[in-house]
């Protein structure tokens, strides 16, 4: 008997700061057949909430700097704000949601990021994920909806890349489950003309991966991205996309498909 | 065979927020035996946030009135950064904490207070308690931490009394298990005098408290406390203590027992 199949989405910060499109997004992924997980990211209240109480958010080659102060402030929009309002609309919607920071019955375990040239603060590298404990959660029908907070199981909270959590977890539950990634974000997948949405490239693998690279198509924030998917394929993950949220209703939308 | 047994804590405002005694707590709470759930409340963070950004926060009879920003602080204090916060605690003490609100797997159902003299805002008051879904929790080693917020599953989150949190769950709970019920504050229990931290009345039962009321010696805050304590143990609670957070590692030391 082949493995159970299992779906884990990742929201992006553009999608989660658009009311109307986060909902739409709920109710898209709410619909979604069979065993899932989702995995949100910060968007701008984080930044927002922490201009209005004075402090200046520090980012360095697009990552934010997490002092003790910009930890609280993630805590609570990511762990608190955001995590709970995405978990009561998927309830309106019948999705049976548990909300989680990795924390939580320690699913996600990190360390502090180590300081070579640049001090992260309170950023947290992923060492291990709890899948027995997800499991549990599945096999009780409950839909897992992560924050992108980790801890170190020594008392500190971590702030962990959103992205980098979603593969993460999606290798630990491909021990036990046939695991397709879906990625999305406010564009079609990965594109030829960033003006042009319709320019998407549907198929990618490690090779021309390498070859995009230096074309300079795929550059910036979409680097990371990238690697965490091939990362992903090769721990043991079935598929790969990156796409629109409203491939959810509509499969034969538009989108990248990664493959080894 | 008789039920297991399972205790459910309280902490209050006052122990959340003194960093040490709330370490303290947590330390004491992870090495209590047995299966055991905790409900955290609010503490000065709430409050301090909202005047950090210029809300002001309103209080009437001693309740906070719940307007949408308030809403918004709430959810971030309480199931953000002090669910958190406890829960990583917890983890670095054994404790196989899982931070939960009310709208995590539908535990705490609530509606929207009605507005009768007073608009309370986004006050919920509670419908159900899945019992069922804390069971699965319970009987998988993980450890409950419940934080106020609750929903009421048309999508809205709401601000919840963590005294009537506790009651309602440890009622809940109850089907299943011989449940005992520790509200923890600063005090020692509930005190003859209320300078006097060694005034502590022993045992009230149901005529004694009508006679405490009488004399005024329970008053203000502590009225909504001692009905909920009454109402869990008409309603299947086993036993209901109000004592300082200390007990819970030394059983012999002075607190408040409440019977029928």
């Amino acid at each position: 008997m082949g493995k159970q199949k299992l779906h884990i989405v990742k929201i992006g910060g553009n999608i989660i700061n658009d009311k109307n499109t986060l909902s739409a997004f709920i109710k898209d992924f709410a619909q979604l057949d069979g065993k899932k997980i989702l995995v949100h990211g910060g968007g701008k209240r984080a930044t927002e909430l922490a201009n209005s109480i004075g402090l200046e958010p520090k980012m360095v080659n697009g990552r934010r700097i997490t002092d003790e102060a910009n930890l609280e402030i993630v805590t609570m929009v990511y762990a608190g704000l955001l995590n709970k309002t995405i978990v009561a609309e998927l309830h309106q919607n019948n999705c049976n949601a548990l909300g989680l920071s990795g924390a939580d019955v320690n699913t996600i375990q990190a360390h502090k990021r180590m300081v070579k040239d640049i001090d992260y603060g309170f950023a947290g590298d992923i060492d291990a994920v709890n899948h027995k404990a997800i499991d549990v959660f599945l096999q009780n029908d409950m839909t897992p909806v992560f924050c992108a907070i980790s801890h170190d199981k020594k008392g500190q909270l971590l702030n962990t890349n959103a992205d980098t959590i979603v593969s993460e977890v999606a290798i630990a539950m491909s021990k036990d489950y046939d695991t397709s990634l879906i990625y999305t974000f406010e564009k079609n997948g990965v594109l030829r003309t960033i003006e042009d949405d319709n320019s998407v490239i549907e198929h990618i693998n490690s090779k021309y991966y390498e070859q995009l690279k230096e074309e300079g198509i795929i550059a910036d924030g979409m680097l990371p991205k990238m690697l965490n998917c091939f990362n992903a394929l090769q721990r043991g993950v079935s598929e790969v996309k990156i796409a629109n949220p409203t491939i959810l209703k509509n499969q034969n939308q538009l989108h990248t498909t990664l493959v080894l």
